[in-house]
């Protein structure tokens, strides 16, 4: 058994039940953006959290314990995404890429963005022309040191 | 001469006189994203945007009309960008790629986020635990057709 | 379970049944095309379409769910084709990519032919030099945003 | 000097003069589609037609004959377009591919659709929820040998 | 099942009981290399075909039917072959591709030589310094077609 | 200077003058396949070649000295080949390539067809369906060494 | 004129005068460690330390105006380094990876150790059996955020 | 069975039973970092070190020999690892890796930091400002040897 | 059943009950480093070479059989190596790769040293500084044919 | 100017003069493996090599002291070579790689055979049935080091 296996449960018991993510999300007491990630088997649980999960999911203990256990990162099959959703935030790094880095150091300076100490919200914004995906993305800037 | 001629051209002069992108932006009258995106060869001008652009970088008419045509797009050298602050939203989409998959889904049903009628807003978000860089992604939901 | 399982089952079923996908499409109540591609995981169906594709292959209740969320697309092993007739598709847009960018663009401005707002269809065209294979392909013209 | 000079002639001419496409096409007596095609660099011209391009875009005797060569074919600069107008053409290979495989099969029997003894059309289609692109692709069915 | 099981049925009996590929190609009444090749999972059979090889190899009714349906194509499991054989044609692909390029177009004008309407015959050629392998490859002429 | 600059020099010179590599043979006193792939870089020349080549394309004495340099071969510039021509090779690789591989083992047993005391003949064969591109391919066979 | 031309001047001066990086390191203040990576274009000088850097490589006004802007960062020209050197860090990562990451989730859970807010100091550690390099990683410990 | 299976098994009892690798590592007699990459399939344990394995994983006779088997070494999926704590030790190399090189080659010359007579120490460096992760690396200088 | 699942078998047994390549070998009368060649599915046995290895491996007459098949040659899982003494075999070539093409160049005129009439001789060296390992290869030399 | 400009300057400087690499390698006072391995730009020279070549091929100052920089290791094009000559050595390393590792395991255990700690030897083996390329090689064995 290992990470993977418990990821594919999980799935495969929404899918058969016909939970939400958001659903599941409030059960856990934390977003529905961080409780996905750790469903799909990129974030770690807690104990609280993995017993929670256990009981939405009917996961064993051992199921359980694997979520505990930080996993080896990274949910995509290949380095270019091929699912067209997934492909357009990859179009966006790749066209504006230049762009984000450009901006970010004329703000901070030199640094990152961090990818760690980071949130997101993804939410519906109503339009007449069409409803809008509205992302909003929170991460600490790091400076690069000097020594 | 080709439009990377006059990418290049652009930046050397912004370094030498010391311009920042907010700046330019102003006096072409868009966000300071999409007008640095212009910049580094992502986006189109009008013939109104290419003379202010002109003015600013010292352009030749032929490297304003440039600025005019459509570029082929695509800012970053390797599939895989290697630059850490890049890198950090490519890990974005790699680890939270199925997850923002998945609550589109969710919210939307099948269908993607336009990267084309899409804005993306970069600000600096004080934080007494450090500074944070905030960005909102906006883009158009886009249902698949049945047929 | 997953949908590539169901997939493989149908592809299966098929071939066991000697079903063709236009009579499964005139069931579907939808296009052969978009029908083919729903049937081989690409695309997500609706309660009623699972249902008739469940009669229509055998499908138990779970395998019929799958069918209603929506997949991760992609439906080529290699990201160059090694198949021949998908390699020429490859081919077109590897010779022609760069008319067909300029062409479009001298017609409708900067932006891009949607992928999603689209619909396909593939007839035989009759010659006495031997039958074409007639392609239309229609997808809405998508302005860049400027902001 | 090579063709890939001459191509580079002849686009930057036609950005200095603002000449079009469907221009050009014209006076070279083809298509918008396979006139474009050659001016990048993916078709052979008669001396007729070198002759004729020789004059729109100022090229010297021995630029012509270049156009007279057959080229290397391929006018892309990576195996997955980073282009998003492109892209989306390599999109619909990847997603429709199977599809495509298997309708044409079913109609035609095992064979490819011809990339060489092949058309493409592009126009405009008006419509009121927004103009949409129309692509018709007319290949001949090649069968396979049975030997 | 799908074809690939097919086809390792079909291997795994011909090493089980010394079957030739010339043997089997005799009774299926085609050339020794179409035979191989369909097979190997690359091409096509007719019902007569199937149940040929369906009686040489002890297949069931639904690995017959498999045999009918047209393959997803290609034999090999990396872009570059390792088998030293196979490589070695690569390697003639590789070395001489421009050569071939150059005097097929310096004899037919611009153009490919079909892939589909195309034969091989392999031989033994005597040759008291080492006998000597002889591959005839005969491949239809197809013109690219101006429009 | 280097063989590529030589090898260039040769190109352009050919398209120039208006000459046929059939031509050149000729004078060079080789086959055309042996002689084009000489021009193209892939081969080395004696002096007596390389004299004939510098006197038929005005090659300096340091340009045929380059000739009789032993090059670092392969044509060319992708692993999997774009140009359509030169692909359809790859695809006779890809696809029959375990097909090749089986029958020439059937023959010889274990070992290579060389492609090194190799030769290929290139010819017109004609047909009143279209005219046919045959070659023949002809390779020492080389068994593996037990030790 | 771009940050890569400035790298390449100063490593051309280094060879040429025959400095050290020790010796910079001194002059700029900063450790050998800090001041190498920013010569060789990974880091950002402040206005004072790119004024030294003039001087010790005669750098005109302009070339230190770009040791003051955020380089596009990585200084390795393949995804896998082919200097041997360099690539027993890659063969480290490989074969220890894993390790090192059990390691620093044992002792401080889930998150990273940064590159950023990172140093480092690499000297010669004397041994009979022959000296040793020694290497003193120390990057911050990022936990990942929950939300 | 092969070593891979004998890496999952003791994978999965450690996470089933709660152990440590600091705990194993005190077992076995060697360091933490030695025994994990011992354990996660890299390394080559003796008769007593597969004995003492053998009894914290209960392992059998035959699953103890493969760990005393040299093992086929690399431990990560991807040549680029995708894991974010893995990744920005990739990022060190490809940021740092020439400045590494000119690093040891000025303090002592041609040659290499061994990767193979070797040592890591991880440890936890506290640290007001958040607890750093401190390595440290040792490896013997080898200098390219002249013939 | 494949030649890769006698493989695995063969490794699997030589690993239970301890066996060595050499002992192997000198039951089958041939160099261990052939033998071992064959061992790991590299190499075609003789019919009485698989009837000792039948013997030693306790393999069944299927599994024999599959000895005497041509097998798919290309031991490595990926193009560059990850294992560190594999690794260090595909280093020598990059590094000394084109100092090997110019000396047997230098000695032999255009050719190859061959791969297939080739032996190999792995032994120690023993030497005061430490014990060296030391290879010999010797192939025969093909010269490039004209024609 | 960098080393690359060095060795491109030795070896046009070589044909041109009609050296060979054996008497560049006498006047070296070194082997013919390491010093043609020098001269392309792999190894690094001496004060009074680097004076010696400067005399052999007309080197300015700075020139000589590039070859007294170590270089950036590394002298194919690509990762998979496509020089036949080459070729045959990867091959090798493919096909035989594992066979490798296990002898040399059998015979030293775990470790390696050194790439640094390393001599080569190019010879000419006569043969009546054709002459053969003779190497040897030999590299210090470097056992795995445990802590």
């Amino acid at each position: 058994m290992n990470r993977n296996d418990v990821t594919e449960k999980i799935i495969a018991t929404k899918v058969s039940q016909g939970l939400t993510w958001e659903g599941v999300a409030k059960k856990v007491g934390q977003s529905k953006e961080w409780t996905t990630a750790l469903c799909l088997g990129q974030m770690t649980a807690t104990s609280e959290q993995a017993k929670v999960l256990g009981e939405v999911f009917g996961l064993t203990e051992d199921e359980q314990k694997w979520l505990k256990v930080v996993p080896y990162k990274g949910s995509l099959p290949t380095s270019v995404p091929t699912d067209p959703l997934i492909y357009r935030w990859y179009e966006i790094v790749n066209v504006y890429g230049t762009t984000i880095k450009e901006l970010i150091h004329e703000e901070f300076g030199d640094g990152i963005m961090s990818a760690i100490d980071f949130s997101m919200d993804i939410t519906r914004e109503p339009d007449p022309k069409g409803d809008r995906v509205s992302v909003v993305l929170s991460g600490k800037f790091l400076p690069y040191k000097t020594y």
